[in-house]
């Protein structure tokens, strides 16, 4: 079974260039067809959707990260809004979460998943529910919204064999 | 670019009939063959997904839209339910809310994106949040839940050219 | 009209041996090859969705089941974590939700649909909302989370001809 595991782990590895190529490719079809506004150094799953109903008000700044399912609206038809929809740098956003319409997350914040965001964020705060309360701020986060102890946190769990 | 975009935004509204016949084709098939009531003038996205366990539950009225990856739900595997849930005329489902089993949604209605309803929710009302919670009554929405100041607003947003 | 609907029934309950062998093998897939612990006797949603980032930490108890679109999640990329997220014996996770990596829920618990879990959960609780909070506690409930008196209340209603 382990030899199983660890040849399946090789092969998620050589699949790697694969799914960068795809989200390439998406970020590419996002920014030129549509006008959004996706920097190259964010990162995002295949699985999230930004809103094409009014596309030029999509933004994700740099060194941010969507994580899958997500959703950031830029329209409201029961109102007939078309707004501008920030992400800032450094930022993390949640699976599974929804950012609406008009909403702008400040720089190095990391939102919840499963978070629903309706008012702005202000920088470098956590916020997750629904509707998104704030729940940390201040706190000190760096490149894709990840935490300045993740990769002591991270090593000490691999030195162990628990990750 | 800008040619390109013109070229995307024709072909998209060229597919408006095909997007059309899919969701006529849909509602056919839920209505005919799975026994629900879908309104002839009720307009969903084709990634809503309305529960087929007691599909006779459903119930969908004149002038209503729900949203992308909404769910509404008729049963409740955990205490043997099988409900009758009820959106009304004019209403907005937003994208991504799940209606609980048994949930009465008034006529004029807006559910937020997001929203987990999980009581009925009177006439002219917004609701939102998990649990959903009423955030405004008495509103003056027409036919799919637009306010009506909305197209006003679009109008102007159009004209200054941010839309 | 009665005629087609029977029919379909009929042919739905053709196809259950189909979604038998798919749960089984998508089970066999997450358990071999990705070392999951994902009891024999558990059920899930084909759409529902395990962490394969941290798969180890992925434990679904005996008589369990798991709705559609459900996510349950054993690693938190911000903060360099990798936890074990268990589902205990006869619960019932509804659908839409996401249970956050390390949260322990007990036996016999059911978690409403849409519930974004952020903390463990006693047994025998019901809880739901997004932050979930427990609403009801001592519950009596058997295999996969149904209540004592659900087969009660579903022969009631299917003799009244409503379900």
């Amino acid at each position: 079974m382990a030899e199983f595991r660890k040849a399946r782990k090789r092969g998620l590895n050589r699949l790697r260039w694969l799914r960068r190529i795809l989200v390439e490719a998406k970020r590419l079809y996002y920014n030129r067809l549509w006008g959004m506004d996706i920097h190259p150094t964010a990162e995002f799953s295949l699985s999230a959707k930004f809103d094409r109903t009014f596309a030029p008000g999509v933004h994700v700044g740099a060194y941010s990260y969507v994580a899958f399912d997500v959703r950031i609206l830029t329209h409201d038809r029961t109102r007939g809004l078309y707004l501008h929809t920030r992400i800032g740098k450094n930022c993390f956003i949640g699976g599974g979460s929804l950012i609406l319409p008009g909403v702008e997350i400040g720089d190095n914040c990391v939102i919840g998943a499963g978070a629903v965001v309706t008012r702005s964020v202000p920088p470098r705060c956590v916020a997750a529910g629904n509707p998104a309360r704030i729940l940390r701020s201040e706190i000190d986060v760096g490149p894709y919204g990840r935490f300045a102890d993740a990769d002591a946190t991270e090593s000490a769990l691999v030195e162990r064999g628990e990750a």
